[in-house]
């Protein structure tokens, strides 16, 4: 059977704390079970590994020819601003040949800003 | 009419681009809407104002006698680890009469968990 052609990256902050990566593995298992034929990993800006451009380059290593970099960040900062794109830049330049996209943070998305306040909410008991 | 006695204050971490607290503002909001008997407010760590002690004063000088704080964290890091903890020490040790909850991280929340990957899955396109 031939590999998965299609990745989907889920791009992090990174922290000190090890704990700190536990959603967003919890969501990468839970996009993963849903993606079947698609190779879905977790990379990080800093202070955690993997980083995003040796992800990348695993993954093209593997065969993949498309990968879509989802920036699992509440707000668009000086990180997804100026860091994602550089980033980005740098993988296209390395990889001709990648289909390379990167879309919306998730705390931009309606859904997601949806539960968020369904959780606030909740919270006051 | 009295000022209700309870208020949210959703706590984010803050950023140096404006643009960054877009979905936080929207957070309050959304959560207001749907707390009509609840002053909600949103407070930050570092690099934006106001802060959660000032914040937090200003409820309780305003008559508020319960609030609740729900972090806007994706991950548990140092921050809700280490500083939330001092910070919610520092605000009972200044506020003895005020009853203040901390809440887990919203990025640690099912439905929220659910939402993200649902996102996540819809980027694959």
């Amino acid at each position: 059977m031939a590999p998965p052609n299609k990745a989907l990256v889920l791009f992090a902050h990174g922290a000190r704390a090890a704990s700190w990566a536990a959603p967003f593995e919890r969501l990468r298992e839970l996009s993963a079970a849903r993606l079947p034929d698609c190779m879905v990993r977790l990379a990080f800006l800093e202070l955690m590994e993997p980083r995003l451009p040796e992800t990348v380059a695993q993954l093209v290593a593997e065969g993949v020819g498309e990968v879509t970099i989802v920036p699992v960040f509440l707000g668009q900062g000086g990180h997804l601003l100026r860091d994602l794109p550089l980033l980005a830049e740098g993988l296209r330049a390395a990889h001709p040949g990648l289909k390379l996209t990167v879309v919306g943070a998730v705390g931009e998305d309606p859904q997601v800003l949806a539960a968020m306040t369904d959780y606030c909410v909740r919270s006051l008991g």
